[in-house]
């Protein structure tokens, strides 16, 4: 087992069991709100003599996963691989010295790089995720991801989720539901960790792809070559576009922490039966970080304006959560 | 219950028991080197002792529909339906008399038709398949399979779905396999009945997609609407590109019917452990129809050289078979 494996086994020790010895599935859930309506809505829909019943089958639930499932602060994860694959990959790519946005990483020049602006980032993206087969870029995030620390909590990424999150995906699969990534984040990216870190199985993470080639790969074997081109962009309207397209059924559960998400929360709750649209709501700057309107990361505004109106799910992160990281406990 | 519900019920219950009274899993398939093969396959992946055993969320199988699952004869049965549906809806379009290719299908002119070629076949599925939501399309396809009757066995269509691959279905996922259908087809047409026609649940089900946009339904609520543009073509070099895109994994059995499958079988007979790729061939022009190498539907040509060549598991449905169909029994 390789130490990336380790640690990330280990992120899953630390997130299990799903409920503590008293039997509360969501032992990290405070008292209030929130976690009335978690409780109360899975009730609901798996007691077959309630008259919001729904069959397992059809218990679909979407969880975004950038400052949903973990931290995106201070910058996308997935960012600040692109950031260290550039590095890595400059000794190769001489241009890059004189050629922005990757002479911005290499000089760590942030206003360069923020002056870069979208497609700067994208450059950066397609850059570093593409050119390599499926399998090659997999292998890569997961080295990756065995080496890189946060740079505030000098921890595995991997161990930046969201323990109260983990019970409760943990607790809604123990109730029949199968549980969903979709992100505006690279799917494939996020399918090197998701199920060690989750719980969840690469066909049922969700998110933004680049095009992708079958061809003769290195080895002549038959294989998936990643192209520098975008093929779809999972944001925003594009959520239940992709939940359409993937999933072929509406979910009944679904969360978010951004405008976003808007559009897949609208979308979940206008499902013709129950459902349980909820908002994370980043509030503590202590243990975590406190940013909505204002945030160039996870920029939560109109959402949430619709959440206090619908009277949706808001999980205050400092007054809902008793830990936020597993490591808290 | 609906009639098409109860027709569908109906060839399920007729489908199982997976195992007949002696427990053999696969009664519908006679002795011979394809049942052989396939049990063989599944002992290898599934023993723990094995140096071929592969984890249960790896087993992944990957199977076409139109051909492989259900027949594709005299033509694809969502051609069928593309037709009945310019038939309904003609009254509202007074210049499909005198469009091709509309006109063709209202005068039941074959050849106008052929003449037409794909892209005729296209327009008559995207007039079809679009203009709607997600949700009333798929109501629009059950209420069809509820009414529709194949034109040679006056049955369902979906009873027209071939027993000794429900068998392999049952079988395999009684052996912790995941089942996806990997089809040319229409995701959403598909959906409306795989469930209950093989047991595969909608988010299991990949196909050739048109676009939908998120916007405001027919009641005002946010809804995917069908629009009348290709999003992806499920087909050749497609299908493993879907599979990456879809599953993030690769099948370690595929099974399909013709060279639209190819690629397909090339990317899941390359997987470094062992893997099982089969072709049905359709040899019995009796019970079903007989066709490859000179059919206009479903043309095996290139892959069946390469399936005797390398080896893959031929399923030969004279010699093979029992039955071909449930009600066969």
């Amino acid at each position: 087992m390789s130490r990336w494996l380790a640690a990330l086994a280990l992120a899953a020790a630390l997130a299990a069991p799903a409920a503590d010895a008293g039997g509360d599935p969501l032992p990290s859930w405070r008292e209030g709100r929130a976690r009335q309506a978690i409780l109360a809505f899975v009730q609901a829909v798996t007691d077959p003599a309630s008259a919001q019943y729904v069959a397992p089958g059809a218990r679909i639930a979407a969880f975004d996963n950038d400052g949903t499932l973990w931290s995106e602060q201070p910058l996308y994860v997935q960012l600040a691989f692109a950031i260290d694959r550039v590095r890595a990959l400059a000794p190769r790519r001489p241009e890059w010295k004189t050629t922005q946005p990757f002479q911005a990483v290499l000089e760590d020049d942030r206003r360069a790089l923020a002056a870069a602006g979208q497609q700067g980032l994208l450059k950066l993206v397609l850059a570093t995720h593409a050119g390599m087969t499926a399998d090659q870029f997999a292998r890569t995030v997961a080295e990756w991801l065995e080496t890189a620390r946060h740079p505030r909590f000098n921890r595995p990424y991997t161990e930046l989720v969201y323990q109260p999150m983990l019970e409760l995906l943990a607790y809604l699969r123990a109730n029949g539901f199968k549980t969903y990534i979709v992100s505006g984040g690279g799917a494939e990216f996020i399918r090197a960790f998701s199920e060690r870190a989750y719980g969840i199985p690469p066909e049922q993470v969700i998110g933004t792809t680049i095009e992708t080639r079958f061809q003769a790969g290195p080895d002549g074997a038959p294989a998936l070559v990643r192209q520098p081109r975008v093929d779809f962009i999972d944001d925003g309207p594009g959520k239940p576009v992709a939940i359409g397209k993937f999933i072929g059924r509406r979910p009944i559960l679904a969360f978010g922490n951004s405008d976003g998400d808007h559009q897949m929360l609208q979308w979940t709750a206008a499902v013709a039966g129950r459902s349980l649209v909820g908002l994370v709501h980043h509030t503590d700057g202590d243990r975590e970080w406190a940013y909505d309107r204002q945030s160039h990361v996870g920029r939560l505004d109109r959402a949430l304006v619709e959440a206090r109106t619908r009277g949706w799910t808001i999980a205050d992160m400092k007054q809902d959560w008793k830990v936020i990281f597993p490591f808290d406990r």
